[in-house]
């Protein structure tokens, strides 16, 4: 058997490392000996050099015979966590004779470095056959909980932070990706000649450890750095395993269905209470009710408010209590003081939502009065909207809940914030573009339902196209990921996540804990589960905006057709940034194209229609572009002239694919306007049929289709 | 003296170099020997082991005896260049014994992979004392011209590109940024405890190696690889040298008098004939001619036309000889094929700068035609722009010399595009955002006049505060990187480089020469250049529209003042990604805004005041940011509210800063606008009034500061 070989153990002795566990957790100690850690990796299968303890040079010299030389030898000691520092250490020692002296001066070294330390002995280990150094482990996220870490070894890994992250327990297929999710990924295939390193064996080496970590939440970090992995196996140097302090808490859990059936009576709701509702102008539970009514809400709007007996021509109510028949959703525009007692009352009239618009909760400091509000939640059943809010649009179902503007244009995507003002420029950017919306939700706080909650309801709701969420921080990162996973396949998830800068590092006890700060693991685990991540508010929106328009992609295959050579150099270069590539275009396809443009025009991809040419070359081209079943998506630059004017161009274009559709002929074109302002209203004419079109940049409309492509491979739909 | 110390010859021994260069030459060489490239090394100070040929196994022993033991052995042969690959490479040869056996096989391995080479003998060297292993190089690129690389050696440079590059000859600062200038420089300043390297030594290495490739430019490449780099010095283990099979060609150049002479009549001219110009709507001579009219040049036009004696309202002439007078700027707006001629008549009639409006030349193939247009100019002195452009705008001049629509807003950025559609763009994005021109310009095929011509004469143009380009090549980089040097000390220079990525690795003879493929070149050079690079076309627009309007930052602290929390998340993050990064705020400031805001706000940096403020926290807090002189740049992030309108917080906000203004206060502020669509007007409204603002999005205001923040710190205005 090579060195290393993992044969994959069906079934790890999980009893072995309890047993470890319980003997360490029984001295009072949180970190593993080497022995004991030895233990743990074979329970597991998890590959670590044959070793000893000896606790005299002469069992020393023993262990050495029997493993073969050259040999490790490291001290034994809970007290000396950092063995090299201590001069604990002694690599490739060869011989009987120099075991002997290694074993006297290790202990001795360790007697200096800590006089107070229990020296248990000395470790002599097999040394791992010579391959490419690289680190697996796995700590503890506040977010994500248990995730796995893999990158190169050594110095490199610390200085370029070259590590990819994934939940735990990884799959077979995670662990392959993160052999090529690193940005060094190539060495691993071997270069310059070298020997490729055996993946199969790497690949297990990842899984296991990650099933240990996940099998024994208790493990905040494993560590297997240096792991050496050659060419015909792979083998750890060692094992470092951290326990926590104590048991991690549980979380409290809803299944889909609870969320499924709360959420519909929020988001479809057939009767609403306002409460402190309002004739005053200017006052909250004033605006709230004036954009229910003016919204066209079709259900029962119900003001509650103990001084009045209507409200714009509605009758109010004193208490919830006296409202007639059932509530779905009670908006609260009171101020957070009252929030208790009044949603004591909503409880008891058994509403299941309640939409909390006051501010003064844990935002301001308000930390208890928040902790009593979730508890009167739980206690009723009551789901809890925020608190600190702005409120929440369903388009749909003609629902403004919300003491902001209305806005009625109904559409495919669905939008949430964890901040105001974010929310208010959803809506003016919405407002401004007339993006058709499902939904705006506001989600501050958080107290009670979150984005996993949306989630789950917007994966089922069928007027929602495209999800787009912004969000600082995720209260349970793996029910987000599963929502995500579940969603992902059935539409696009896009997330802006804020913070992603801030220094987070957290001082841990490890190089893999060290690695796992800043924005890593949210990046790798975003991506893991499919969702497309917006590098910032902007592209959030125009994300938002585009990706319900745009069908989704057959294939990779993506053609320019552009009437400006320069705006096809500039959107090449946005689709290689976007990870797309350009369609190698076949000699009789290059003939068709070349068939409709100036002999100077240049076939190929870009097709350069050249500047100069009338509406029917870019009509022909990009008919030919749509019907032939080889190409997937278009990208058009369009060029400003007087031949063909830019509604002239928007028009033909709009007519074309109009055609193509109901041939069911339907791919993704996007365009690039350049030219005088004319171009704004003919990109604005091309985005109301279908055709995602920007003027005064080949960027957007690129890296609109990039996101477009990134869920289609996400969702499983390519490839 | 320590190992491979680098002296730094103060005088170059250029006749060594060119007595070898000459006998390779003379053998018909086009690569030197190993020998030859160590006499080269030796002339430069470039540390290279000592060695000498030995043409027998004898004389292999005596030079290793002579050179102390161990030794490295290498087949001499011009006609092996992969000496590995030969077997014709031995390291750690340690014993006499081993040296005579190593020579014998060295030799024999050399006529097995090539019968027929030329074998001089073996080259006997001292081994490098091991160091960190880094690439130094010299490539000629074919817009720069030779250009040094230096990047970490081995297997990683290869991997991941981690290579940076300057122009040569590099400077002492040059070549120190070098060092820094790689992903992977911390590993230079040692980590994990090890020592740093010799920066000094390596830093020689890399000016030296670079004033080679300066004296002499028939050196093609020039690798040094591996270079060991060691606490007390460096060494490069091997010197590989290609020579170019002829002398490059020397390029025309202008002197910046010439230039600045020819371009000032062409910006400002007195007069102004149109060739081809015509009274028929529709045609580009009749274009032409209406802009200049209807635009207000106040100067002469001279419609030239043999079939018509008067062209709107002014009186034609049938050839540009019948014109009275001096004319500064011959337009034509003739077909391709009537140029020459005419190109002639006003070379005769001598007028310095023809545009060249009409296509028809190199871009379809008609290089002839243009090379002959060329030909015309230089013999009568006309300088050309195009042609195949739009034409011109001097707005300042009230000149619109261009078939498009006229454009009259004055202010203080010079736009210039090599592509007419890109033109287009800048057009309309100017007149969208009433963006403040001092001059639009075509540059297309550029047969003559290119970017450094027009750098030269914006740099000294009052007018212009800024400039921004868009290219697509560089006729001459070294031309232009001279250009931007001299301008930027002055004002500001954005480049959109298009063509970014198209894969134009070149198959090269050497590791430095496959790496200096792509865009890489360009990126360092430009960056040396101190250009600001825009990423994309939008960004170019932006950055032009905003970087005039900015004032300069005196220092690097910035502050975010925020109504919304969630935009302060945003804009922080926006912060790091371009380069900056928050103020740390002393004490006393922060209790300074304190003062202001709610207690439950939070101070620091984001300052966040929260989202409930009236108008008087936003005006106290922004005052207090003003007039503060440790702050040196303001963030700010509205948040709409009823409290705060828009319009509220955009009259308030022009206020502050123009009292400060009319204080002498000049301190870049930008704003990112979160709310209902009245959040456009308000950004318009603050843009007018030195404010750059934009709605819905955290991410455009903070880059354009970032841009302004990158051109202090390259004009030597910051630190």
């Amino acid at each position: 058997m090579a060195q290393g070989k993992n044969d994959g153990l069906a079934t790890p002795d999980k009893e072995a490392v309890r047993a470890v566990l319980d003997a360490a957790r029984a001295e009072g100690r949180t970190s593993l000996t080497a022995p004991e850690g030895k233990r743990v990796a074979d329970a597991y299968g998890i590959p670590v050099p044959d070793e000893g303890l000896a606790e005299s040079a002469d069992e020393a010299v023993q262990l050495a015979d029997r493993l073969g030389f050259p040999v490790v030898m490291k001290i034994v000691s809970p007290d000396i966590l950092h063995k090299t520092d201590a001069g604990g250490v002694r690599v490739g020692v060869s011989s009987s004779a120099e075991v002997r002296s290694a074993y006297t001066e290790i202990v001795g070294n360790a007697r200096k470095y800590d006089a107070n330390a229990n020296v248990l002995g000395v470790q002599v280990q097999q040394m791992a056959k010579p391959g490419q150094e690289v680190l697996v482990g796995t700590v503890t996220d506040p977010t994500f909980g248990k995730v796995v870490a893999f990158g190169l070894g050594g110095v490199l890994v610390e200085v370029l932070k070259d590590v990819t992250f994934r939940l735990a327990p990884a799959s077979r297929e995670d662990a392959e990706s993160m052999l090529d999710g690193i940005g060094a990924s190539e060495i691993l295939k071997g270069v310059r000649g070298g020997d490729p390193v055996d993946r199969e064996a790497l690949t297990q080496v990842i899984t296991s450890v990650s099933q240990l970590a996940h099998d024994f939440p208790e493990l905040v970090e494993v560590d297997l750095n240096p792991v050496f992995a050659s060419p015909d196996g792979a083998m750890a140097a060692d094992i470092r395993i951290l326990l926590s302090e104590g048991q991690p808490a549980e979380r409290r859990r809803y299944t889909p269905e609870e969320i499924r059936t709360s959420m519909k009576r929020l988001m479809q709701p057939s009767s609403v209470a306002v409460i402190g509702a309002s004739n005053e102008q200017g006052k909250i539970g004033n605006s709230v009710m004036r954009n229910l009514v003016d919204g066209g809400f079709p259900g029962e709007i119900h003001p509650v408010n103990p001084k009045a007996d209507e409200i714009l021509g509605r009758k109010a109510y004193k208490s919830v209590a006296d409202i007639p028949g059932d509530v779905d959703v009670a908006v609260f525009a009171v101020p957070a003081k009252f929030v208790p007692d009044t949603l004591e009352a909503v409880g008891a009239k058994g509403i299941p939502n309640a939409v909390l618009i006051p501010s003064g909760f844990a935002e301001t400091g308000e930390v208890e009065l928040q902790d009593k509000i979730v508890a009167i939640g739980e206690k009723h059943g009551v789901r809890l909207l925020g608190p600190n809010i702005y409120g929440y649009y369903s388009t749909w179902h003609d629902l403004c809940a919300t003491f902001c503007t209305p806005y009625d244009v109904k559409g495919g995507v669905a939008l949430t914030s964890q901040s105001g003002g974010i929310g208010m420029a959803i809506l003016g950017f919405a407002r401004s573009t007339s993006t058709g919306v499902s939904a705006i939700v506001g989600l501050g706080n958080k107290s009670d339902l979150d984005e996993d909650d949306l989630l789950t309801y917007f994966a089922d709701d069928p007027n929602t196209k495209c999800i787009a969420m912004h969000l600082e921080d995720l209260k349970d990162g793996r029910a987000f990921v599963e929502a995500a996973r579940a969603t992902v396949p059935k539409k696009p998830v896009v997330v802006l996540k804020a913070g992603r800068t801030s220094a987070g590092a957290k001082a841990a006890g490890s190089h893999t804990g060290a690695l796992a700060g800043d924005d890593a693991v949210y990046d790798d685990v975003l991506r893991q589960a499919g969702v497309i991540r917006a590098p910032g508010l902007n592209e959030m929106l125009e994300y938002a905006r585009a990706l319900p328009v745009l069908p989704t992609p057959q294939g990779d295959n993506t053609v320019i057709i552009t009437g400006a050579g320069g705006s096809g150099v500039l959107l090449s270069d946005a689709i290689v940034d976007n990870g797309m590539s350009l369609m190698e275009i076949p000699p009789d396809l290059d003939e068709a194209f070349r068939a409709f443009i100036p002999p100077f025009g240049a076939a190929g991809n870009p097709v350069d229609i050249t500047g100069g040419e009338p509406p029917s070359t870019y009509e022909a081209t990009i008919r030919l572009g749509l019907e032939d079943p080889r190409i997937h998506s278009l990208v058009l630059g369009y060029w400003h002239t007087i031949v063909t004017p830019p509604m002239v161009f928007a028009e033909l274009t709009a007519r074309v694919v109009a055609e193509a559709r109901e041939k069911g002929i339907e791919k993704p074109v996007v365009a690039s306007l350049a030219g005088d302002t004319e171009v704004e209203e003919a990109s604005q004419y091309l985005f109301e049929r279908g055709v995602v079109a920007y003027p005064y940049t080949t960027e957007k409309p690129v890296a609109v289709l990039g996101a477009k492509y990134r869920w289609a491979r996400a969702a499983g739909l390519l490839r």
